[in-house]
């Protein structure tokens, strides 16, 4: 199943569609005509939360939808709606593994630079948008302004002391995150939060697909294209550290929650790292592509 | 006027108290009593965001106990009450200003490690804890658990490209918060997230002074205490970036919202600018204390 959070008529609800992104059910307002009540949550996170409830919740009115497609209130064609981030507003900063592809390190700097532990950095909530909305410039604040397309985790359980071979129990499902970045600020602050927290810096989505969906997640292809042009391509078995590290790695002295966001790392193909760099102007159509979840698409305004 | 979130048969609420913090009023349970309803929100987080109405909601209820002082409902010595952090969960990570006391970058390097730029990392919410909550010790993780006291700032007010001659309209009043950090972690991952972040290594409190009871937060006297032994002991003009420089770099291209939580770095003395260092151990108190805002005090377990 692929989750997203839409906005029709001005409402905005949890939604579901299905790897072919053509339509849109409402499970809020399928679950008020079907059963007459509302019991699921009004945030796609909180409704993670609910852990298997939900998913049965889920699966239960889809499959009453598909016999009653008749019914207008909650089935859209996906073009109705406006999607949001699937997860507009993060309870917490974004997490984000750095220097997680071997290429993008080298073309960044040096072998030296290839981390022997997992690093980490976070992106404010402030910062993230949906598919379809602009990434903003802040001309005047950056001139390097750049993109890092991202395969992105989703925990669904709460856990702390995570093993390795237990990880994927605490993985909701998977993600894109375009990792928006400005090189300068980077630099000049050190530590990696500013550059990596500007308002509209985080394009999310478009949807959350289930896990149930995604055979392995380290391998899939990757893609990020400017105006058309292909400029990251990878597959997800080039990352240093694996999306079970991770997980054990963040979780040994932190709780991780239902909600949480893991960007895994960015492959190579980065603005910064051609000569002369790339960096993002005003205009450029930048997509993120994600074999098995989609495409994600931000304008540079 | 300071506040507080407290805990009293079992119930959370928004309380205030005086600077002797010697008695609790309850607002919600006092606002029910005098007035028959509850408008103030549950959490100190969303009374910040309400701006005036809040404080002069405050005000007004804080005066009428004033005068039905008999009435025990609503007003609780404060050794009856269980402090938790004021902001038990704030809605981003915790930020904060990495060197920012000249001696406290010479104690951890060298001149040449004085920041030309701010320099912000975060701390993630799953690590706030309250005035008398133990500190984790994360035998296995860390060897090198430090305390770091610091002065903290409160955002009352959503603002963005704040200047810096504006930047104490944004602000709704500041807390002691101690930066418990895993020195070993902080060095092996780079970035410093994850060795700040542990369950349990942000403690903060006891209480949030309104900036109008802070003539200058720039003029007060901060002092760190393991075991009674002064460590740390400083003044807030000592800061390298001033509190309004904070703010107006932040809010640059990333809106600061209400409950937002700024730590200001902190002086020299931390346990690893002693030789050998001096670590912090089972049963260790640490106690912060900041000139006009309390004692933060905290056992380690």
């Amino acid at each position: 199943m692929h989750f997203l959070t839409a906005q029709y008529n001005g409402k905005i609800f949890v939604g579901l569609t299905d790897e072919s992104q053509q339509y849109v059910i409402d499970l809020h307002q399928t679950e008020k005509v079907k059963d007459g009540v509302q019991t699921l949550p009004h945030t796609l996170m909180e409704c993670i939360a609910l852990g298997d409830y939900f998913m049965d919740k889920a699966a239960a009115l889809r499959d009453w939808v598909l016999t009653h497609r008749e019914a207008p209130s909650f089935f859209y064609k996906m073009e109705e709606v406006t999607l949001l981030a699937p997860i507009p507003r993060p309870a917490k900063n974004v997490l984000c593994v750095g220097k997680n592809y071997k290429d993008h390190v080298l073309e960044m700097g040096s072998e030296g630079d290839i981390p022997e532990h997992i690093m980490i950095f976070t992106k404010a909530p402030t910062s993230v948008i949906g598919d379809g909305d602009d990434i903003l410039l802040h001309e005047g604040l950056t001139s390097q302004l750049d993109y890092e397309g991202e395969l992105a985790v989703v925990i669904g359980k709460r856990g702390m002391g995570i093993k390795e071979e237990e990880a994927y129990d605490y993985v909701f499902g998977y993600t894109i995150i375009n990792d928006i970045t400005a090189r300068d600020m980077q630099a000049r602050h050190k530590q990696f939060f500013l550059g990596k927290s500007l308002d509209a810096s985080c394009p999310m989505g478009p949807v959350i697909v289930h896990k149930s969906a995604i055979e392995d997640p380290h391998n899939l292809e990757i893609s990020t294209l400017v105006n058309g042009e292909v400029r990251q391509h990878a597959r997800t078995d080039l990352m240093i550290f694996s999306i079970p590290e991770m997980i054990a790695t963040l979780s040994k002295g932190m709780t991780l929650e239902p909600g949480d966001i893991i960007a895994t790392g960015t492959p190579a193909g980065v603005g910064k790292g051609f000569n002369p760099p790339r960096f993002l102007k005003r205009g450029d159509v930048v997509e993120v592509i994600v074999e098995g979840i989609g495409k994600l698409t931000n304008k540079v305004n």
